[in-house]
């Protein structure tokens, strides 16, 4: 029955589409809302996102930038834009990093011997074959790291034993990130021999949160793990007993040469506008210990599913829709920097963007960074989604790292910000499995990027443009300078 | 506030109690009642439980029969029950076998590589150096493999896949657990060359179940492994595209030579009726993987908890009320029989017992296996129990598996079932760490045992004889042969 509906509303839409397809620049801004209604609940109905995801989390797997998984994917993302018809599908070559966590064993050895469960930091680097063995400095975050002065670390391990709180909107992240960010570092300016960081997650089961860490500057590394937040708990309480505690660590953690990947783009060109690209973008990498689908299979599934419904809606948009899958954003943003550089010449010809990469949660707000003379047609769209219980926020979104680069330049976003309850309990993790995904929130998902989308690339006026700025750069020497 | 309160109600406890210690025998019914309803109640207000099991599991950890953490565990648990005040408290020696996992790799090699999430089941052996590789073979579950007389597993590797059902009762452990127990024998019977189950447990995280298989028989014992749920689904999902996939896996793990462990025993003497025994059990060894907090760091602090609470009471009881800690339970029950074998001579004077072993949620149900004449004793005790929301269910209990040799002697039982709806998330898991207990719902735990014994060790009557059979004794031949 419900099946049968489908395929009357499907022939409807055929018909209408060959019309609407010949007269594309006719079309009247109602007629492009009632378009993009019909696809948002095209998309709530069923889409292609969960199978997406499905056979790249089952059949690819972890892709981390560099691997034999990274290279699989690139072929099967390839294959899979192909296969949703859309147009000029094509890989742009991304050199990219290769680090390689190798194996680890953390353990307490005295006064109480125990294995920890702990994850090597992107970036971290191995220890002697014999391992290291220190005494165990704790402190409660990276500003108590930053401002200490003395030798106490000396020859130390130094744990950094901040707790992530869980937030719909995942604000806690940013303040405890900078531990794995910048405290192996400081640890190591301060003459720490290693760094062990409490989990910047909210997972209550025994799964450690990797990341990467900053390298560079006057240091030249050391090893640095994460424990899950059950080992912190452990380390924490052997402390508190007021005698010293030694750690020992072992890990082959290397950086390996450079390798080759690459961003995998196809587009929905546009009619009479063709030359203006509207942008959607999610990254095809994830870490290695997970099967990457809520980071970011979720965001490739999102994109891909809500090109595929605007197809078949049988509509040319009048701009043209493009789709990025970014080599490597967990490990540098090099597909996004690449992406930047191989299209500088048409930047000013990307009128807006959007990126899919905080999971698979739904959709609970909309903000938008657009030339302030345009919020009409933001609004516009937020009308389209209230239905889907999304508020529009403000217009000071900051949009996703993937888009960053062309933000930069001055393109216009657009964030739909998902909800981030229990995205950090699998961010990074073993725990970030298929099985995590809602089907009816990933739906929703695709549905307000393809009604989004559908409205940006055919309504008469764009979003303007942004003040050209630089880039946020954001140094872990700013902590100590505070 | 609360804390001067509670020094008052002890003052008053202790008066009160030199008068009844002198005139124990005199003690009435519905003075035992009042007194077991004030212990209940101060265990619900608090106990030294928590405490207790975060010691065990933060400081000694793991405690798989044999290893270091099993010693360790022996030491910390003697001092502890000293520590409680208890009298007679002495380990007796337990031979125990002593398996160690080594380390494990388990990955699809083809068509589609994935590293799996896996654990080595307890009994199993290596492979060799270069681990084996063999094409995979599913069935549903270990009847269908039972059922299987031709030679289509020679030389594959079986996939048990079996989804174990979430019940508050845990009653779907039962029909999934002979897939662990007695799959991989049933496998090697087959030709097979290794087994790979699906966990046997309820997690929804990146944690594979592990757990003792059967070894023995006319086999010489085969590589076993568990899958966590996610990795059994990819597993299963790349085996759904009917394209043959090959398995690599590669385990070190062997049998050591046996080691001695120890139960661990502690009494509250009697008075009147000393050589009559309640006797408390649980078991101090746990699995490798996790830090045994829920299996069964829970049970040695309730029971060890409910030990102090009632010598907090200052009231001696008439029977002695002894508190064993058993070795090696999870491997063989190693302890089980040694207490029974070396307290053969006062096996009849074990006038009832209760166990502790399915966790620390709150307990629901009341259960009994006593002479039938000597309900009315279950029935006061349960009328204690009710305002802790229990009902008494059946006389039909079949009680745990440490005290099931006394039981086969004779011993009545009662059984206080506890909420096992997230019990098998983390049984026998990484996952079983402290913070997965509920202080509040650990202290009702107290509160039932102290209560009961409480009772069991004043009252005038006592619970009868079973009649005596033989221990169940299971067999996987019987799969075969159904």
């Amino acid at each position: 029955m419900q099946k049968q509906l489908l395929i009357i509303i499907a022939g409807l839409l055929l018909g209408l589409s060959t019309t609407l397809a010949a007269a594309a620049e006719a079309i009247t801004s109602a007629e492009i809302i009632r378009q993009a209604e019909l696809i948002r609940d095209q998309a709530l109905q069923e889409s292609e996102a969960y199978a997406i995801v499905e056979e790249l989390t089952m059949l690819v797997g972890p892709r981390p930038a560099g691997s034999a998984g990274d290279k699989a994917a690139v072929v099967w993302a390839e294959e899979m834009l192909r296969s949703l018809g859309l147009a000029n599908v094509h890989t742009e070559a991304v050199t990219v990093p290769h680090w390689d966590r190798g194996s680890l064993a953390v353990q307490t050895i005295s006064p109480y011997p125990q294995l920890l469960t702990a994850t090597s930091l992107g970036g971290s680097i191995g220890t002697a074959e014999r391992g290291l063995q220190a005494p165990v400095v704790r402190v409660a975050d990276v500003k108590e790291l930053a401002a200490i002065r003395g030798d106490e670390l000396a020859n130390k391990i130094v744990f950094i034993d901040k707790h992530m709180e869980r937030r719909q909107d995942g604000g806690d992240y940013e303040s405890t990130v900078a531990g794995r960010g910048c405290g192996p570092m400081l640890a190591e300016q301060r003459g720490a021999l290693a760094t062990v960081i409490r989990s910047v997650g909210t997972s209550e089961h025994r799964v450690p949160h990797t990341g990467s860490m900053s390298v560079g500057g006057n240091v030249a590394g050391i090893p640095a793990v994460a424990l899950s937040n059950a080992d912190a708990d452990i380390l924490a309480y052997q402390l508190q007993r007021n005698e010293p505690v030694t750690l020992s660590i072992f890990s082959s953690a290397r950086s390996l040469p450079e390798e080759q990947s690459a961003n995998v783009i196809g587009d929905i060109v546009g009619t009479d506008k063709a030359d203006e690209i509207v942008i959607l973008g999610a990254h095809l990498d994830s870490w290695d210990q997970g099967t990457g689908a809520i980071d970011d299979g979720a965001g490739v599934a999102i994109i891909s599913a809500a090109a595929k419904l605007i197809l078949d809606s049988g509509i040319k948009p009048r701009r043209t829709i493009r789709f990025v899958l970014f080599a490597n954003e967990e490990f540098g943003l090099s597909g996004a920097r690449a992406y930047a550089k191989a299209h500088e010449t048409t930047i000013d010809k990307h009128v807006v963007g959007m990126e899919a990469d905080f999971g698979a949660g739904a959709v609970w707000n909309f903000s938008s960074q657009v030339d302030e003379s345009r919020l009409s047609l933001v609004q516009r769209i937020a009308k389209v989604l209230q239905p889907l219980d999304i508020k529009y926020g403000n217009n000071e979104a900051s949009g996703g790292a993937d888009i960053s680069p062309l933000r930069a330049a001055g393109m216009p976003i657009l964030d739909f910000v998902q909800d981030g309850t229990h995205y950090f309990d699998y961010h990074h993790t073993p725990d970030d499995t298929l099985d995590k995904i809602d089907r009816q929130a990933l739906n929703q998902n695709v549905a307000v990027y393809a009604a989004a989308a559908f409205i940006a690339a055919n309504s008469n006026e764009d979003f303007g443009r942004l003040t050209i700025k630089k880039p946020d750069h954001w140094s872990c020497d700013a902590l100590t300078n505070k």
